[in-house]
């Protein structure tokens, strides 16, 4: 399984392929591609990753440090809860909402894997959210959702980060809760999308402090990933290195009675089958 | 004045100033900054728009077609409702917000200067949001009010333009209708803001086909533009040529009983005091 991800180093930023022995940087080899973002969008991420084969490492993992795997996106877009709470199991389903919830990031609200999320001074009601992200590749409008998944360059994880109290500070509109600098995370590195399998059954886990918090499987997305596809491309167009960020299952710190916010110290692990672990601590902001 | 633009040409995407005689391209003399991003980035708006003195014009107004003065920003952030409503006045203020209401537009969903608005073929709800929208120069993160305009580099005007049936889609977030492809337009350029006045004073309206729809001062904003940049601040931040659309007065089209949405042919123009008029035509998708 081919891992493409983007560090920064003593050398500036630099994309690669991380193995089991560290960090093969590949980015030197391609000048015309900057970034992941324009090797999605010249549609050779396959061939950038297969560059890394039978190459030694040329950082070791403590000398870089993660970043987003694609740090320039032109949108970042995150589908509001879309699992089905376990206590809506029990109705007859007529709640469900005819539309799904979407609201934007922005990427410097996301830091990489294994770097701390920024608690601030201002509110401490900071809280997990485990996502799969999926990055697209081939862009689109109107795009079917018979067709979605060609759109989709590479997939990743995503800790939706939020500082709860804020999402509620206007009557519409969670922008400001999502959006704190560093609040979240995505990473820890691109998986190449290649078969449909690697998203319809996947399972997704958040374990705070080795606590299992969040524990669902993808298939049970209210709005299915080809689904937000097609109707977000109703309204934007999807360009290569988008993001979406398709949802998280039940069981953040907000659902507990009482919250259970993150603090300085503890450490969250989102994980998923065949993409791997993103995990992250928290620190309070200096 | 100085009237700072984005156009393309039949050689590409240039920058430069408008005059009364046509289009001075500015852009060519300077490699170093390609978009104006860059040049505000740099903190030279001033020093490339004095290039333009004495100039005559490189294109004639037919020969260029208009674009978002900035056309790459890392954000664009708008305030929702921000205007006393006029039926508002009447109660004893107690229902104002806390906290403004702030949503994100991708830049794609805006257009240029005398272009069209697209109203798409799902949904004819097409509307305008007449706004004053700045551009920030100097970055910052929580930024005190008191200095807030210090942060700005110039001002513009927006149409927040919106597909009113797609804003109520989701239960919380106007993401959907507000970001709809070429909905609405920034422009027609860039003044460099120097003087407070430029902004504490303005009369700002709307007339679509001649006629008033909206007609307000800068002053009586609920909450003021220097308590924006700080707020908005205090969670992400703000970086040069980033966006904030700054509210719209009452009188938009979905006020009016029936309501009066936009249909092709139409003509809005959204003008205020010492920057000029941003005017667009409404067109059908083809």
């Amino acid at each position: 399984m081919d891992r493409i991800a983007t560090v920064e180093t003593d050398q500036g930023q630099l994309y690669g392929a991380v193995t089991e022995d560290g960090f093969v940087a590949l980015s030197h080899d391609f000048p015309q591609w900057p970034t992941l973002r324009h090797v999605i969008a010249a549609g050779v991420l396959d061939q950038v990753a297969a560059q890394a084969t039978g190459r030694a490492p040329t950082h070791m993992a403590g000398q870089v440090r993660n970043l987003p795997p694609v740090p320039d996106p032109e949108k970042i877009i995150c589908v509001g809860v879309n699992f089905p709470d376990r206590n809506a199991e029990y109705k007859d389903g007529s709640d469900l909402p005819k539309y799904m919830s979407l609201f934007p990031r922005f990427a410097r609200s996301f830091t990489g894997h294994d770097r701390p999320l920024i608690r601030p001074p201002e509110n401490h009601t900071l809280d997990y959210e485990g996502e799969v992200a999926i990055v697209i590749g081939k862009p689109g409008r109107r795009i079917d959702a018979a067709d979605a998944y060609d759109h989709i360059a590479a997939i990743t994880l995503a800790n939706e980060g939020t500082i709860r109290d804020w999402v509620r500070h206007a009557k519409f509109n969670v922008t400001q809760g999502k959006n704190w600098d560093n609040s979240g995370a995505i990473g820890p590195w691109l998986v190449p999308f290649t078969d449909a399998a690697q998203l319809d059954e996947v399972r997704l886990t958040t374990h705070v402090n080795g606590e299992l918090r969040q524990d669902d499987t993808l298939s049970r997305m209210m709005f299915p990933i080809r689904q937000q596809i097609a109707y977000i491309s109703t309204f934007t167009t999807l360009v290569p290195g988008d993001i979406i960020i398709t949802g998280t299952p039940t069981g953040a710190g907000a659902r507990f009675d009482p919250p259970s916010y993150l603090v300085p110290g503890d450490v969250v692990e989102v994980s998923a089958t065949g993409i791997g672990t993103l995990r992250n601590t928290v620190e309070d902001e200096t």
